[in-house]
């Protein structure tokens, strides 16, 4: 239809009413208007059949409302009543005026008379961009006109295409104005087959269990899990399923059409006109569909409608109250989610991301349950540790350096001894089975959710449809046609060229500001990093000089927990902020379609997030006490900074705490406190302020129909924020599982939480969203991957060099005398002769400890002082550097090849759905030749009936031209019968 | 159809014939076969049509032989010819019977009929088994007898489906029959609506490129390749595609039915036949498939008929000619292949094989540069090399210990010098470049594969169609439903439950036979591999010994080239047997459908070959010089034989030598001896033959009709052993490219013979394969991506482990003293004492080199003679093994991270493909909406000529079911237009 732009660039949009509107009703919807008119005259009656009162029908209270639009109308009274009743009459003549031309249906001499009666009617009008993005320069008045005109066209197009609609300016909300859609049978059917939906067909089938054992044994199972069901009765007995067939109006008979009402349901329904709706497109001076419309504020709104009330008093039953009993309820926690039910009254892609939770937190529960056990066996073995029993053992008492300059003087190795035995809890072989284990884990959580997706597929009859074909009925974003159009404009000025879509280099600008922004986003996140570091640095230091001994005692603590508790401050802040930043960005770069918009999206706040996230985990896992020095030449930050240290075996202690903080805090402040605690803030808020308004506002919600109420919720923003969440929980649960095995066990709390929380989100708190079809989670599956398989990396490396595993391995295997960890602790330490110290870096009092000290200890593979090259580093550091090196390789390796294996040994398609899809194929085969033959015996009755025909055509087939005619009569015969 | 099977489960299959196939034919078809024999009778006259002459067409020369069946018949003479006329007979009976019985339909009325019949007439029939292989213990008339039974009821069969066949027993090979299958037009659309085919309608469009200066620039680069492509017009203009559609009788007017006879190309109408051929199954006791069939005998041979001949004398061009003259060709080697008319020739899967190997040829040429300009750079740079300067400097002569015990003596570093300058072609900096280039050369081809595959499947129309839906056609193989039979007949007698597939236990003795096969192959291998090295240690020893000087000073070159030989020979030898044994081991553990049976062969093949391939390049690689022990406590086999050690520098030379000798004597022998020599050595036989015959034979082949002439040709068995060739090359140019990096060149130069080899084959040795549909080459893009893999680990191993690449870098940055190479040969080499030498080790001669010896050097890591801890290893050693094993894992994630980068960037789909996908969908919905509306136009002037029943059907949508029969009216309306 945009062929208006390259004839003409300079047509105006701004048609008189009449004129434009009445060349674009089709004729033969005129009664429909009229009949709707009258309606809407007499309508708004209190007294009505309940399906009107409810606002889920038009007013004659059996066409079903599918969509709704809502708009700004200006409020009666004053000079705005006259705007409003030359609305009224622009109706009227547009009616008139389609009796008039109703045969003129050709495009171009609508396009002429629309142009004669632009230069006869029309005051001279704004520029485009003025009337799209609302500028100043023009009244408001006229601004709405064009607004009440460009809805006339669209309108008009949306009966063009068949669908009913209704019009309600005067509800019990002034100002806003609703465009009731209704899609007749015709229309569905239409529709339907272009969609290509997958419908049932009347042809059932049992759905057999493999073999007898099998079968005793799931039912036994299922019997024993049935309080854990939801109670949602399923419509269909469970053995029994209906054949599906891509939905085509050709082979109507097949399909059950006995209640034609109910044969497409109410997210099919709204989903057929949401296609109508993004395929409509006004022809003004380029295309505007909906989204257009949407953004440019003609309409203000476009949802369907939730299918009744969760009010407990209200008698009727639907799929939504059933879906906030049985599902969206804390109540029911424990229970399996209604997927089918959901996926009924969401659609298929909200249906996935809610299997998919439920598998994951399902997954979640064994892991917790290894996790547990792993930290008990740490536990139950921590008195039988040597190296933290040589530690605690008064006798063998180590005089060690002093952890920081001049101020901090020497100390007993026997002081870290409870920091020795809490790291045992997380760093003992356990660990390294554990996190093979969780690598494994992850592997099977992959294969298992490409295992339930594909049942769903099955079972929601998404087989054979591609997710391309619905990918490529992605229509353009408003952003972005409006931004092709003002390249177009200034280029009209230069060129005659026809712009038709945006360039890398129209792009440039914003990919810049993008790279930019992200590095420098990054970076702050890095200099928050560095900043927390010097936090902790400084503060010892100052504790540390504190001459109460209480303090000093506890200065380990103290700073470790406020630096974590910083750190999770900033992380949560930096979440919102990088949210913003990359919603931002993406705005910038105007991607085309709204697939695309989300993929950046994505990327982008995964990114940001993930670094933000886990940044101050990795330094503390790989650089912290790495970047120390020795003593005698102590590396320092500005000079007077001395780096910080790990205590004795601590890292991967701190690593743990900072670990549990950033999860634990990051859930209960995210999860509860925004999500729960918010929306009830905001309930209250609106309370006092209706009590303000004397009930007023609350009395009238209650009398507000289905299509009000809805409007007064939240509008669906996609399902982003809830994978991206759970994502960045899976980074947590995997990451740094070896370091910290409880993750699993508070991520499966968590999650018990999110999943009734997001289910009241959707149930109570938002509009019904479109339904959409997806057969997999998309992107994010590959996220997942990416994580699972940078977990695997990033355990290796915090099992070889975070943990002390290797080197107690190395120990005990090439230098221990006896083969046990007897003289580990010793072995990994080095000699300093605190003579060598610089000058003003020897501690203040150094004879803290009582006696004067000649030789201090210090953490590290160096050789003594007394060797050839004093301080250098030793042959022992380079073994074990070796062995974990070789360790990482080892582990890395092994790890993949055995998720490759899991991979390949787990079938992506379960056994029984494979054989189901396979059964159904054939007996789809066997329907249509059963339909052949009923064809051909047909044919063969008329061709005896007429002549020995057919005979001569199957032995002479030249003449090929007489077969067609033939063909085409018995197909013809089977649609009579 | 297997209900007989479940209701009675003995019903014998020997009926006789008149009985058997007087139920089977329907009786609408019994003209045809009238008809048909007929023509029988009075055909086979020489004179004829030319294409009835070329036997491509039936006997009346217009109808197109699709398929043809072939079966033995036995010689006219003697006894047989009595036989003969009984065969003639039971035809004659059919067709009488046929009348009688033609009104009785039903199944188990015929059923019942067909037992009372076998009762009255047939003799005692022997057991199905012995019908079905023909096991000793019957007549050979009698198992013939059955046999055309089995034909007539399968033939039969085939006529129900609506196919036209024509028999010919009579022709010029004697005891050889010929069932020539034909499918009418109606047929073939009945079947090409069932595949889905996507056929081209009548609605073109334009091509159109993206923007003015790309068109200029490819217009320009497509006129500078003209001479490249080869001289095949393809039909349409480039620029105008059809829109295709899936095929339905439906909407037969969207189609281009001007030329109904080459609407369904040759592949098309023979793989129809062929999916008719596969569902059809003979209802014996057990149904019994083409498969069954074509195993047990009853027919010998199944296969289309190519379209002409490829001689140059006739004058008639077919699709065939062209492509022996434009493809096949070795004149055309440096000309791109004519995919399109190798697709519309062979089908897609062969097709997708001719392309991949086609683009992978072609990414060999970048690669092959890059490698042979690392090669000219390690000769260029062979003279500035400082360690093969210092090894060869005369002056810092270093004396080093004995290879060998006793006989060996003393040597000097210096006569390495050839050696040390020559592996510096292999190892220097550039390597490692090109290992990098050479993993990302893999992901690009990755890539790249990907998105021709893409738009191969655009142009060939193949989007939207599901592989999974082929596969799901699958029927199993004619073994397995053996296999089950016989299971369900030895269980028959003792439970009644019916046996439907091979259990887990039914195939557990061949998994275990495979298991235990596959490791004692790999067993095999790796004590070939030991032979090996014990023939290199023992022959070097003798030589050793030997007195000729000359003898000696080859030592080196003999040993090592005799040994890369025999392993060469060995690897030749075990891949044929090993290709034999994974044909076996799949044969045993009968696998369902010919898909499965392919995926287990080709995975058994595949390890079998590679571990054959590569286990002596890996022992070269990784542990060949490493188990050696040091001087004075060596490493023994058997007790006597030293393990072999390397020269100097000298494994990566080893390596290269020996990848050299495998990769290009695989190449040659397997590829020119095996595929060249091999059919020319059978044509000179048969030649020879002829002559002995006096040119009776080849005079006869001339005069051949066409199906005649297939016949004589091999039968088409898959790709598998194509692809497996290219596979372990692909090993070859991507494993070991860090030792050798002129692989990739003669990988090319292979390649290029390669193509027009297998084309040869395809177009003149095979019989016409029957065309596969395909997206993807399927498993074998898996085995790619994995050997894409492994390569990278095996690189930075080969970079890491066997060449110096690491010490010297560890050198030169940490220990040289003034930052260069030199001392670096020094420090390598540790010391040794020759009194140290263990009693009865030191070398006989002493004094060799002229001065006696007291310290002697060898290559290793260790602590020199006079330190505390004597021949322990060193801190350098440790050193380089930690630096080492960082570079394998920096280089194993950096490469694979770069792959996935490279994989992230390139899209799978080609920008231009997919609007072109997108431009076509929108097309087809605005054909169809334009339809939509040209029927509601038309219901519109019915419905005003009717009365005004429209409008109250808008408003009052209540009344449905009204709508349906109208509904149903209006797609009758259009049909008729």
């Amino acid at each position: 239809m945009d062929w208006r732009m390259t004839e003409d660039a300079e047509v105006e949009v701004n048609l008189s009413p009449t004129s434009e509107t009445e060349q674009q009703a089709p004729h033969f919807l005129r009664d429909v208007i009229f009949h709707g008119k009258f309606k809407l005259l007499k309508a708004l009656t209190p007294e009505e059949t309940s399906h009107s009162q409810q606002g889920l029908y038009l007013q004659d209270g059996q066409r079903r409302i599918d969509y709704v639009l809502t708009y700004n109308v200006k409020k009666p009274g004053g000079g705005r009543s006259m705007r409003h009743s030359t609305y009224l009459l622009t109706e009227n003549a547009v009616a008139r005026s389609l009796r008039r031309s109703h045969h003129k249906r050709d495009k171009r001499a609508r396009l002429h008379q629309a142009q004669k009666a632009k230069a006869q009617l029309s005051p001279p009008s704004p520029t485009v961009a003025d009337v799209e993005l609302g500028c100043a320069g023009e009244t408001l008045n006229g601004h709405e006109d064009h607004k009440a005109f460009r809805r006339e066209e669209f309108e008009a197009k949306l009966r063009d295409m068949g669908l009913v609609l209704e019009k309600d300016e005067d509800g019990k909300i002034p100002g806003l104005g609703f465009v009731k859609i209704h899609a007749p049978w015709n229309v569905l059917c239409r529709e339907a087959e272009f969609m290509k939906l997958k419908m049932p067909t009347k042809k059932v089938y049992e759905v057999k269990q493999s073999s007898s054992v099998v079968e005793k044994i799931s039912s036994l199972v299922s019997k024993a899990l049935e309080p854990l069901h939801p109670h949602v009765e399923e419509h269909r007995p469970k053995n029994i399923k209906h054949l599906s067939h891509t939905f085509t109006r050709e082979k109507l008979h097949l399909f059950d059409l006995s209640d034609k009402d109910s044969f497409f349901d109410s997210k099919t329904r709204s989903s057929i006109v949401f296609e109508i709706l993004k395929r409509t497109t006004c022809t003004a001076k380029y295309s505007m569909g909906i989204t257009s419309l949407l953004g440019s504020g003609v309409y203000t709104a476009a949802y369907p409608l939730h299918d009744g009330n969760i009010n407990k008093e209200s008698p009727e039953s639907s799929d939504r109250k059933l879906l906030y009993e049985e599902w969206a309820n804390y109540g029911v926690f424990y229970k399996y989610q209604p997927i089918g039910l959901v996926r009924k009254y969401f659609g298929e892609k909200i249906g996935l991301y809610f299997a998919w939770l439920g598998l994951y937190t399902q997954m979640l529960i064994p892991a917790s349950l290894v996790g547990v056990i792993v930290f008990l066996y740490g536990c139950a073995t921590v008195d039988d540790n040597i190296p933290s029993m040589e530690i605690c053992h008064p006798r063998n008492n180590i005089t060690m350096c002093p952890l920081c300059d001049k101020v901090c003087s020497y100390w007993r190795l026997s002081t870290a001894c409870g920091t020795a035995r809490a790291s045992h809890l997380f760093d003992n072989p356990a660990t390294v089975f554990f996190s093979i284990f969780m690598a494994l884990w992850a592997a099977m959580f992959m294969e298992q959710w490409k295992r339930r997706q594909m049942r769903l597929n099955y079972e929601w009859d998404l087989t054979g449809f591609e997710d391309e074909e619905e990918a490529l009925k992605d229509h353009p974003r408003a952003e972005y046609e409006f931004k092709v159009m003002q390249k177009s404009m200034s280029k009209d000025k230069k060129t005659k060229h026809k712009v038709e879509k945006l360039t890398f280099r129209d792009r440039l600008p914003a990919y810049m500001t993008t790279v930019v922004m992200m590095l420098l986003m990054i970076g702050v996140t890095f200099a928050i990093v560095f900043g927390v570091i010097l936090y902790r640095i400084s503060t010892k230091a100052a504790l540390h000089m504190s001459s109460n001994p209480v303090t000093r005692s506890h200065v380990q603590l103290t700073v470790k927990t406020t630096a974590a508790i910083i750190n999770l401050v900033v992380i949560l802040i930096l979440d919102e902020v990088y949210g913003a930043v990359a919603r931002w960005l993406t705005v910038l770069e105007v991607p085309k379609t709204d697939k695309s918009f989300e993929e950046r999206l994505i990327f982008k706040t995964f990114i940001l997030k993930f670094f933000n996230a886990f940044t101050p985990i990795i330094y503390i896992a790989f650089f912290r006490g790495r970047l120390v020095g020795r003593p005698g030449s102590y590396w320092y930050v500005f000079e007077s900074y001395r780096m910080e240290e790990c205590t004795h075996g601590g890292c991967l202690m701190e690593l743990c705490i900072q670990l549990s903080i950033t999860m634990l805090g990051k859930q209960l402040i995210q999860n509860n406190l925004f999500e729960i605690g918010v929306p009830k803030l905001k309930k209250l808020i609106r309370y006092i302020r209706s009590k303000q308004g004397g009930f007023q506002e609350e009395e009238r919600k209650k009398k507000l129909l289905r299509y009000e109420t809805d409007h007064f919720l939240e509008p669906f923003a996609g399902l982003t924020p809830e994978y991206m969440e759970m994502i960045i929980q899976f980074g947590f649960v995997t990451l740094f599982v070896a370091s910290f095995p409880l993750a699993p066990l508070f991520a499966l709390l968590n999650n018990i939480i999110e999943i009734r929380l997001d289910a009241k989100k959707f149930v109570t708190e938002l509009r019904r969203p479109v339904a959409a079809r997806a057969k997999d989670i998309g992107i994010w599956y590959d996220i997942l991957r990416g994580v699972a398989k940078v977990a695997v990396i990033i355990n290796a490396f915090v099992i070889s060099f975070t943990s002390d595993f290797i080197p107690r391995m190395v120990y005990q295997y090439m230098y221990s005398p006896d083969g046990s960890m007897h003289g580990f602790v010793n072995h990994t330490m080095s000699y300093f002769n605190v003579s060598h110290f610089q000058d003003g870096k020897e501690p203040m009092e150094p004879l803290y400890l009582g006696y004067p000290v000649e030789i201090c200890r210090y953490k590290d593979y160096r050789e003594p002082p007394w060797s050839l090259t004093p301080y250098e580093i030793s042959k022992e550091f380079w073994t074990v550097l070796a062995v974990r090196l070789a360790f990482v390789i080892v582990f890395q390796n092994v790890v993949l090849l055995m998720n490759d294996v899991v991979d390949w040994l787990i079938p992506d398609i379960p056994k029984d759905i494979s054989l189901q899809i396979h059964k159904e194929k054939i007996l789809l085969v066997e329907l249509f030749m059963k339909e052949e033959r009923v064809k051909s015996h047909i044919l063969e009755s008329r061709v005896s009936a007429g002549g020995p025909a057919f005979c001569s055509r199957s032995n002479n087939n030249n003449n090929y031209t007489t077969a067609h005619p033939r063909s085409s009569l018995h197909t013809n015969s089977t649609k009579s019968f």
